[in-house]
């Protein structure tokens, strides 16, 4: 490691930001596989791509071939409004554990979503009003990808309807406040504004709703309104290419200091963030330049990658969307009413999940209350009060931290802090009124979720 | 101007931060006028006022000639955590407006407590640990400042008791869970805890609380518990030298670039943000070495100085604090219920009032629909979503830069962005819905504060 003095933050000069994302796929040997059409259980093909999605990111989704993809100038401008993101030194995380590990953490909560989702958010409304749409759907649970989405198409001046985990709507009426103030619609879901949501009341009445089913309904909806596409925050592809200035700029910042990181730690739902997050890494690794550790961390009460299987499945609950092939508990699957943030996704980015099974990188589940306790320590220490999504990252760094600490290696630790917890507040509260709960689904528990598997697999 | 491109974002190496407070009242030919013994009218002595502040606190409370204060490692180090803020070049909201005028804020939101309060918050609590007390206790009532203080005790390991206003703990409990993250006790006021809570609930009942109310009670418990002092986070003094890291920062940042500002803007309750900004700039036209336009923005429901006296008052309600020589309202003033935001200090601090008095800045106030106006427009167009606090001063913003649409001006315009608005979304909601009123107190409204005025200016 060089001698320059590491300063607390990490910042790029506006000249050395990235104006390139990176197309991982284009570096895999088994690429992940395709989106499948439901009724014939053929690939999807761009045409029939595009009566959901904007054309353009279509030609993202289906490309796995070209490693760099330009940034658009206007893409670029709004990046420069919040990014780039500091990459932080936890001096003093690491002095309070007292470890010889070097920690870095990568923050994306610097701007109002509070969250690393607006580096994708901005791309797909870019590209829908390159389009000539009118507006956009989608769905959104814990808030964050629904807020940003929200200023995203402020700032283009597009249209936004939002379906809400109606659970989320009603515990989270501040998250609904900020997307209206950026001039979105917002729907609890189930709603009775759509066919398959009415479907979705009838079938479970009192229901307090899911991301697979608010999917359906921003689906629905997008495809039967005239100027309208759907966008989603994770899981696809051209989400994954987004989040790679995640990585790129991290990698930058590190390559500026001649810092080499063993090992790089990412909280994942759908994947948005750890697949940006290591994306530049795993691209040396995949062509075999440099190896690093990469670790996704995910509840132990929603446990895909750790306790999924990897088989095509449904994306959402009405199955109105095409079939992915992922490391998934089935999209039954519901996580228990006890799971306090987001990383509730029933199933993982393909990306990512072709990747794990090729064993290029591992993943750890954590309990909630082992997770709030390293926030709570995070929180203190460093000054960030991070998302619950976050900490399971900074849970796992620091078990790998205290780890070096016994063995008194100078491990060079670096983890994404996705985001912020202003708005989990509800959560932090049953933390520090010490009546959270742990949850781990036994595997009776799991069994209805696999049942729900698509007879594609059988 | 220089020819120099202008980043989106001005961030200071770590090696430019400042590593001196400028201390304005050095500077000032008519010093602010001293804090008096309620009992005998006569100047505060260093030894009295160290019952209720920490040591050294007390001397940069009393100091008025040296020029330049050394800030301590401690709080350098501290300061590297967050720090430095960045200056913004708001391009967006300037072309949005077509206004030849050019804009930037200086954002003090990018730490957990959302503000510019934890400036000082480290600066006490440090104090208080190298004084080898206990804890610290003191006031909040939106909940800046009591996050931050917080956050600042939690780093040092001191115990920190927070009197809320009660309106305020009962409507922002999330606010409440983040002090109680980082581990303050926290405490709604009036409370039974205290001979003036009860005093004033015997009086009041159903009293929902005010800062004045609240600083009694944090007072009494700071001189009555061995090892505890009170700190307050607006007003005095030495909060204005712990703030003046905003101004010192800003113009770092400036003379970089080579930019001279035409017009400084600044929210105002009790001076903290408006006199950390403003102190370098002030020195200078103090010193005859150059001229700005400086300009307060206050709320129109609590107008201290465009309204208020120059008078001697009461700092608290239970009155168990010195006087201070300020504009303001009278401690019997109390804000409309529908006043949303923070800034309903019924005085403003000594040294801005002076200066204000003295014909340096001037001041406006204006009505909370139109700030709330002011801050919807600019969360969309720059992406920031902005404390209601912060965004009294983007409303004065806009309207010079309109006026310089008009007049054909390209005048430089800075102003603070002193917070986000995560933890206001009640007041965001009543603007969302259309259902926030405005509010200018009547004469007749106003005299009861004035009539509380105490005896030693008649």
């Amino acid at each position: 490691m060089s001698e320059k003095q590491i300063p607390y933050k990490i910042y790029l000069e506006e000249s050395e930001m990235p104006k390139q994302w990176y197309n991982v796929r284009a570096d895999m040997k088994n690429k992940p596989a395709p989106l499948l059409n439901p009724a014939t259980l053929e690939p999807m093909t761009a045409q029939e791509l595009g009566a959901v999605f904007c054309d353009e990111l279509v030609q993202q989704e289906l490309n796995d071939t070209d490693r760099f993809i330009d940034i658009p100038q206007e893409i670029q401008n709004f990046y420069r409004m919040y990014r780039p993101a500091p990459l932080v030194r936890a001096y003093c995380l690491e002095k309070k554990l007292g470890t010889p590990a070097k920690i870095y953490y990568k923050f994306e909560g610097n701007n109002t979503s509070g969250s690393h989702k607006l580096n994708s958010a901005i791309a797909q409304a870019y590209y829908a009003k390159k389009q000539g749409l009118k507006g956009v759907t989608t769905e959104t649970g814990a808030g964050q990808w629904g807020t940003a989405l929200s200023m995203a198409c402020s700032y283009f001046d597009l249209d936004c309807k939002v379906f809400m985990v109606k659970v989320s709507y009603e515990q989270k009426p501040f998250r609904r406040e900020v997307m209206r103030t950026y001039g979105a619609s917002v729907t609890p879901s189930p709603s009775t504004t759509t066919e398959v949501g009415k479907k979705i009341l009838a079938e479970h009445p009192g229901t307090t709703g899911s991301l697979g089913c608010a999917i359906s309904e921003a689906v629905e909806v997008a495809v039967s309104t005239e100027g309208y596409r759907y966008v989603l925050g994770s899981v696809l592809n051209q989400v994954l290419l987004h989040q790679s200035i995640i990585g790129m700029e991290t990698k930058i910042a590190l390559d500026k200091y001649g810092i080499k990181p063993d090992i790089i730690i990412g909280c994942a739902g759908g994947g948005s963030n750890l697949g940006g997050l290591i994306s530049p890494f795993m691209g040396e690794k995949l062509r075999g330049e440099a190896d690093y550790q990469i670790i996704a961390v995910e509840p132990a009460s929603c446990p895909s990658l750790t306790r999924g299987k990897f088989a095509y499945d449904f994306c959402d609950t009405g199955k109105v969307c095409p079939l992915a092939k992922m490391y998934t508990l089935g999209s039954g699957f519901i996580p228990s009413a006890n799971h306090a943030g987001g990383l509730r996704y029933h199933g993982m980015s393909s990306t990512l999940s072709q990747l794990y099974d090729d064993g290029f990188m591992e993943a750890r589940s954590v309990e909630q209350t082992a997770v709030f306790e390293a926030a709570q320590q995070f929180a203190r220490i460093e000054g960030i009060l991070p998302a619950p999504e976050s900490s399971h990252a900074i849970k796992v760094a620091i078990d790998e931290a205290l780890k070096c600490k016994e063995t008194g290696e100078e491990k060079t630790i670096v983890f994404g802090l996705t985001g912020t917890g202003y708005f989990d507040m509800v959560a932090y509260q049953k933390f520090n009124d010490g009546v959270m709960m742990d949850y781990i689904p036994t595997d009776e528990d799991l069994k209805p979720g696999f049942d729900s598997l698509p007879n594609v697999n059988k």
